[in-house]
Formats: C-alpha cells, sequence, structure tokens
C-alpha cells in the first residue's frame, strides 16, 4: 500500500529539491505567520495568567497535538500563529530572565539544514559531512580554549549533560586503579567519591552525582568570597582535613555563575587540584562565550589548565538550544567511559578502513548536526561578531547595575561581571524580610502576568533577589530604564497589595 | 559600544518582525543552493572515501568553522552547497542503512519556530507555550500507549537518554526502601543491583548501567528465540536462580530490536515482573511508531503494562532529531529522580502560583521545544497519515525480504517483523566463514565509496550481516531491486578483489 497521494501535497520529505522548495516556502509562510502575531503583541510575554494560556491551548488543539486525521498546511500556519502569540520574545529588548538568548537568524536558518538532512554524527555514513563539521568545530575550541593537539571534545544537548559527562569521565579516571567501574559499578566499594565546588555552583552537579550514583551528597560546596568566587584556601583546607574513606574525583571550577557571572580562581584551584592530583573541571557554561570576545578573554585566564570544559554556545555565542560542548584536554578521556564498538553502528573493520563516526565520544546514539548552525553563525559573523555581542551586553549590564544603585528604590546586591545585574526591589513601608521576599518574588510575578517585562529572581543567603539577565545586545540603556522603572511600578503595587 | 551596524545586515535577531522575514529570505536561499547541489548528486553518498571528504572540508574551510573575521551571507550559502552535496541524502530511496529516517518537511520547516523563538520548557516563563504543547503531546502518547490519568512523560534528546533516565527510575526507586540513593549514592551498597533484558536489547542499556553507577555487568542478558523474542520462560529462570546479593531493579523489554525488528512477548514478561515484584520498562524507541498504524498496533499490545516506555519519534515518527520520549505509567515516578525546586528557576511561591516548567521531569536544564515540530507534524498529516507511512515502509520490508529469499546469491536471515531486512551475500566461490564476513563488510564499503546504496550491517551470532532499514515510505519495489542488485555486483566485484 503506497503512501496516500494526499499526503504527498505539501511534498512529503524534506531532502530532495521538490521536498528543500517546499520547505523554504514553509517556513516562508509561518515566518509571515508568525512576524503578524508578533507585531500584535505589545511585551516580551502576553499578558496572561498560566492558567488562561492552559485554556487557550486546550481551545486551539479541540483534539489535541495527535488528532486522527489531519489539517495539512492550514494547521501548521494556526500553529504557527498560536505559538508566536504565546511564547516568550526573547528579542523583546525587556525580556532579561534566563540565560537563554534571543538567538540568531543565521543560525536559526542554518539549522534548517540540520532538520532537513537529518544527518546524524554517531557513525560516518549516518552523516559524514556533520562528523567531520563537529571534528573541526570542537578543534577550533579546544584551540581557543588553549589546549594542545591532544584535545578532543563532542556536542552534547546542554550545560547540564556536559557537566555530567565531565563528572562521569572524573568518576571512572579516578575509580580506574582501583576497578573498572565502567564494568562492576559501585556496589560494594569501600571508599566515597567526593567532589568540590564552590556553593554557588550550577545545580546540575548535584544532579550528575545523584546519576552516577555518587549522591547529591558527594557534592562538598566550598565557600565563596565577597565577590562570589570560589575561596582557594577554602577547598585547599577541604581536601587536607578529608574523612579517610572518602576519595576526591574532581574540582569543578565555575566560569561564569547563573546569578552573577563571577569566575572562581582557576589558576590557583588547578595548582591545588595538581597538588593533590584531581581532575578539574571548569563550568563555563556561561563564562565561556567570552573566548570570543578580546575584551573579556583575560577573564578566563587558567582555563587551559582544566582537564575538561562545559560551554554552552545556546548561551554566549547565540545559539537555538542546544549547542552545548565538553572539552577534554586529552581525548583519551572518552575511552574508559564512552569509548565503544557497536555491530550495527561502527564494527572495528570499518573502524580501520576510516569510517568512524564520534558514537564513542558521546552519551547518545542518534545525534543532530548541531555544529552546522554554529559555524553557520561563526563563518557568517566571525569570532569578532560575536564577541563584540557579549560586549555589548556587558556594556548594558555595567550601565544597569549604574542605574540600580543610583535608584532610591532599588538595592544593588553586588557589582556585575559578565552580563547579569542582581537587585533588590526596597519597599518604602516596610523592612521585615518575610514581607520584602514576598513583594520581591510577588512584583516579578506581576510583571509576568502583564507581560510588560520579564526578568529573572534568585535567592541569596536566604533572601528572594531580582535579577536581570541581559543576553539582547540590540538593547538600549532606554530598555534597561524601562525595565527598572516597571520594576519599581510593580514593587509599589505589590506593596499596596500586602496592605503594607 | 553597541554592535557594529555590519552585524545587523541580516537582522541579527530572528524572533522579531524584521528577523523572523530575514529567516525566511536565508531559508529560501539556503533550500534554493542545497537542493542545486543535491540534483548534481547521483546517490545517497557522494563517491568518495572518508580521507576525501576531510580533504575536502578542509579546503573549504581554509580557517576552520570560527575564523576571527565573518564572511556574511555568502559564506552561510557555500557552507549549504558543501554540506548539501556532502552529506547523507536519506530521501534517496537507496539510503537504508539505520534507524534515520529522512525527515518530514512540515516537521523540518515547523522546527525553525523553536530555533527562532529559543524557547525553553524548563521553566513556565522561558517557553509558556512550549510547556503546555509538551504536555498535551506528553498526554496524547500515553493515551496512544494505553496509559490512564496518573500518566505523565518528557520529550529527550534521544532513546539512550530515554532508556537512562528509566532505568535511574528504576535503581532508585528500586534501593529507596533501604536508602535515599538519590542522597547518598551506592558506595557501601551490600547488594548488587542487577537488570534483565533480552541479549538483543539496545547497548544504551550497558552504557546507562555503567554511567548509573551500576556497571555494565549489571546487565543480564536473557536468551531469545528463533523470531529474536525473549524467552519468558528464561526470565524467569533467571530471577529464580539469581544470587542471593543481587537485587532486581527491572526487566527491560524491547518493541522493536535495532536489527530484526522483534518485539519482546510484553504480556507475559509484565506478568513475570509483577509476580517478582519489579518494574517492566518497554523500549519501543524504534516499535513505538506502530502506536499510529491501524496494522501494526496489534504488536504492541500489552505495552500499557509497562511501568515505563521509550519512544522515538525521531524514528518512525519521521522528526529531524531530537524527538524522544520517555513516558511513565505514574507521574510520581520523577519525583524520586528529578523533581526539585531551584530558586532561581522554579521557586516555590512561583510554583504555588502556578508558574511552573517542566524542569522537574528532566535531566536536562535549557530545553529546546521539540514538541512542537511533533506537533505540527500531526496536526498536518493526522496519526492515520503517519502511521500509512509506517505501513508502506512495512510493506516494502515484506517485499524485500521476498526478493532475497528468491535471490540466487542473497540469504534471508529472519522474516521482517517491522521495517527491517537482514540478509547476508552468499559468495560464488567461498564458504569459509572468515572470507565470507571479511566480503559482506568489504561490499558495504565499497557501496559508501561507490555512493550508490546506503545500506546496513550487523553482526548475529558472531557473523557479518547485511541490513535493510526501510523507512523511506516514497521508495518503490524497484528502488528495492535497485539496492539488491547493487549489493550483488558489489560482492562479485569484492569476490574478485579478495581472490576466492
Amino acid at each position: 500500500m503506497p503512501v496516500p497521494p494526499t499526503l504527498l501535497e505539501p511534498d512529503l520529505l524534506a531532502a530532495d529539491p521538490a521536498g528543500l522548495a517546499d520547505v523554504g516556502r514553509l517556513v516562508t509562510e509561518i515566518t509571515r505567520e508568525a512576524a503578524g502575531a508578533l507585531r500584535r503583541r505589545t511585551g516580551p510575554l502576553p499578558a496572561q495568567t498560566p492558567r488562561q494560556l492552559a485554556a487557550l491551548v486546550d481551545r486551539q488543539l479541540p483534539d489535541g497535538p495527535i488528532p486522527r486525521h489531519g489539517g495539512g498546511r492550514e494547521a501548521v500556519l494556526a500553529l504557527a500563529r498560536a505559538y508566536a502569540a504565546g511564547t516568550v520574545d526573547l528579542a523583546d529588548p525587556r525580556a532579561a530572565a534566563h540565560l537563554q538568548p534571543p538567538s540568531l537568524s543565521v543560525a536559526a536558518a542554518a539549522d534548517v539544514l540540520a532538520s532537513v538532512f537529518n544527518a546524524s554524527v554517531d557513525t560516518w555514513d549516518s552523516g559524514p559531512y556533520a562528523v567531520e563539521l563537529e571534528r573541526r568545530l570542537i578543534t577550533a575550541l579546544t584551540d581557543l580554549a588553549g589546549y594542545g593537539p591532544a584535545a578532543g571534545g563532542v556536542l552534547t544537548p546542554g550545560g547540564s549533560a556536559s557537566n555530567l559527562q565531565a563528572l562521569l569521565i572524573a568518576r571512572d579516571t579516578a575509580l580506574r586503579p582501583g576497578r573498572d567501574v565502567r564494568a562492576v559499578g559501585l556496589s560494594g566499594l569501600t571508599v566515597r567519591p567526593v567532589l568540590y565546588c564552590s556553593e554557588l555552583a550550577h545545580f546540575s552537579m548535584a544532579r550528575a552525582a545523584a546519576l552516577l550514583g555518587l549522591g547529591e551528597d558527594a557534592v562538598r560546596p566550598v565557600a565563596a568570597d565577597e565577590h562570589h568566587r570560589m575561596r582557594p584556601e577554602e577547598l585547599d583546607r577541604a581536601l587536607r582535613t578529608r574523612a579517610a574513606d572518602e576519595l576526591p574525583i574532581a574540582v569543578v571550577a565555575t566560569a561564569g555563575t547563573t546569578d552573577y557571572g563571577s569566575i572562581d580562581p582557576m589558576p590557583q584551584l588547578a595548582a591545588i587540584a595538581r597538588d593533590h592530583g584531581i581532575r578539574l573541571h571548569v563550568d563555563a557554561a556561561y563564562g565561556g562565550g567570552a573566548l570570543f570576545s578580546a575584551r573579556l578573554r583575560p577573564l578566563l585566564d587558567g582555563i587551559e589548565l582544566a582537564d575538561s570544559i562545559t560551554i554552552d554556545l545556546h548561551k554566549t555565542a547565540w545559539q537555538p538550544a542546544a549547542a552545548s560542548a565538553l572539552l577534554l584536554r586529552d581525548r583519551a578521556g572518552f575511552t574508559t567511559t564512552t569509548g565503544l564498538r557497536v555491530a550495527y553502528l561502527n564494527p572495528e573493520d570499518d573502524g580501520e578502513a576510516g569510517y568512524d563516526g564520534l558514537l564513542g565520544h558521546s552519551l547518545q546514539t542518534t545525534r543532530r548536526a548541531d555544529a552546522l548552525k554554529v559555524a553557520a553563525t561563526f563563518l557568517a559573523l566571525g569570532r569578532e561578531g560575536v564577541g563584540a555581542m557579549l560586549d555589548a551586553c556587558h556594556d548594558l549590564a555595567l550601565h544597569a547595575a549604574r542605574s540600580v544603585a543610583a535608584h532610591p528604590r532599588l538595592e544593588l546586591t553586588t557589582e556585575p561581571v559578565l552580563t547579569t545585574v542582581v537587585f533588590r526591589y526596597r519597599p518604602r513601608t516596610t523592612t521585615d524580610p518575610a514581607t520584602v521576599d514576598a513583594i520581591n518574588g510577588a512584583l516579578r510575578r506581576r510583571l509576568l502576568r502583564e507581560g510588560s517585562a520579564l526578568i529573572g529572581r534568585t535567592e541569596t543567603e536566604g533572601a528572594v533577589q531580582l535579577k536581570l539577565t541581559l543576553l539582547n545586545p540590540q538593547a538600549r540603556t532606554s530598555d534597561i530604564e524601562e525595565m527598572l522603572a516597571a520594576v519599581d511600578a510593580a514593587g509599589a503595587a505589590e506593596e499596596e497589595a500586602h496592605h503594607v
């Protein structure tokens, strides 16, 4: 039974000349519909509550997203309109909540090639060009990081995945002298593997530790200084005073904490890790973008001393998610953990003949050609272009910090390092900590509900903080002022609502 | 310092009306260039060796993929031409190597919305519409699987990731009575967690076991019958005769083995797992597409008895990678492993106000809106449309099996179940097993080198096998004949080359 002809309009498969033409036409229509919906918007989010959105989506998809019968092209365009009307608009200069950049046109467009051809980089013959492209992208990144010719790496689906794989390699490398963890696991282990990171390190460390069977308790937080950087002397002390049955597998330095953008002192931490014979991983998911900026690159001095590095190109290289990279100073690190031969994917005689993909570097099997969008971006804009975008966002953060500091009702928590600004609304009428917290949390939700400004929040020492994560290089200082004014107004409204 | 104006041409950011128009134009140009390159091709792969490709890419990217200065739009179009000329063309009906489908035009086009808006489903305010869409997609899938209202699930970056998370949940659920594994890990554990699956189960089980700290040895392969299905009586025996210190955490049934498409007897395996009080996971990465086909759905009878299910929509729903789903019969399963609150992402007061994303269901943090392309596909084609595609590929497999069986130089290894056909080339002049293996391996590489046909290979009981993985619903029976003729000719040429 051949596929019903009705399915052939539009051309069913993307990767033939007619299909490609159809993808071009369909994307043109989709983006036109989306642009129309976007023009009717007034802010980074539609003005609505979560409950209102859920009811709207139910009305828009009465048979759900997997109906028995299809609605053809019009159903797709309706989805595009609804999506553009209802999603966050990260290109709105008043969107400043998360480490989630507005994506670059060139990256979004080039990513279509990954979708259309659906290459997979696990084996050579499922994506030969994509395999070669990723190899060169990794080399370019390891060169920028200051690694030598033994370096390697792999693209992963996110910073959490890159950190997980780095800790997996650390776990298995540290335990290998005693056992082949990959084969026999951790049961019956009499030592307790532990790892050290800043108290401000990303929560993915704890999650990775749980996943790897080490337990969240294996993560030993080290105190940070007043600039939110791990204190080397505290790390050294923790290592020297550890229990006899604790086996350190890694020190994790953060280059760009999520909230403060603070960067742990890598040269000092590397020296301590080396003294104790422990691997150093650098989580530069956020700060890694400084590799592209002449101005900010010095912040990453010492990163080349790390054994592995996480860098998220879907953060400070303005890629659509996902485009994270795990870089290794010595690519031999892959062999103990992910290196493998599979009869149906990469048998040995094929490997000897040069037909090898990237399966052995990855925890994934099928893996999208994410290197394409990244390569297209840098080929179009150059490292200097991307670096200039980061510099522009850094300038915005410096400006925002000054504005906050000068504002009577706002309080700057700390000076910015990269592109985040952490601050607090200071109510006119109360200093009660719980009430101040409640007002700060509620004023942010009010802004979400009104759809007028999308700002972040976090907590420091138990207190609710507000946060601007500035990743729109086209935003102006007037946009910053507008957001701060919106915070002020929402704060006043919440003070009233809280009857204080 | 604002971003240099040169960067604003083309419009820098995708998600504003001008940027969207530019994405539409750029995609039109990219797909036009790609179509031109594709028209000049003669097969699913370019005729070249891995070494020739590597040299070509070096010439095409003299400064690598991250040059200092950008080349603008023309550099992107050059990349599109090179990529379309050098990648696999899965829409060519002679591409039949891997479980990697040609992607649908509608899915490839709709995925642009994910790239353009760059929503992330981890928090409500990083992608509210995408969050709602994924929730409904998961519900639609769990309904189709026969799960009840307590069911839940999550999209993941691939079948390996879905299986990993399923085994993580199994590990922590099984061990929880004794310890909070998430907190304290596996060190000092006196039992050895083990899991049971078919000897033909996917290698991602072993890799997941290693990652989770159980070790690859924790995977206990159970013998399969002559139809490549796990033998229930062997599973039962393995469970009854296990060592006293072994703690079974899961039985894994495979619904669609990679090579044979064989489907383990889920009702019987579920009964045994229930008797022993163990979780059942079904890896339906491949076979899950039968949920959409009235004809093939009966093959999945009993899948609703599983505690969790992996299904890869980037296999038998023709999505661009990645679009895997992990479905849980009881979504409470997430709480012990991935459920978490993070101050900067989903603080409790926001959650109480309804502002909750999907962070707690996932091992990822930033997570692309992969539900969009899937929803667009089903909204356009309907379940029936996608099911018809699977039926068409199933028909092709049945035809191919008949042709192989009737061919004097080819030997059918087993009858197809889904859309794969495993067979062997039988040399005229030798029956020496090592030589026959070498010829089969070499003839496939010859086809790759010539670029004329892209077929798969695997091994059964130590012997090299060839494989057609038929996922092009527009392929004709004449394409099958052409591929088999190419195998025959390449086999003859290799016999000559091997001097037999």
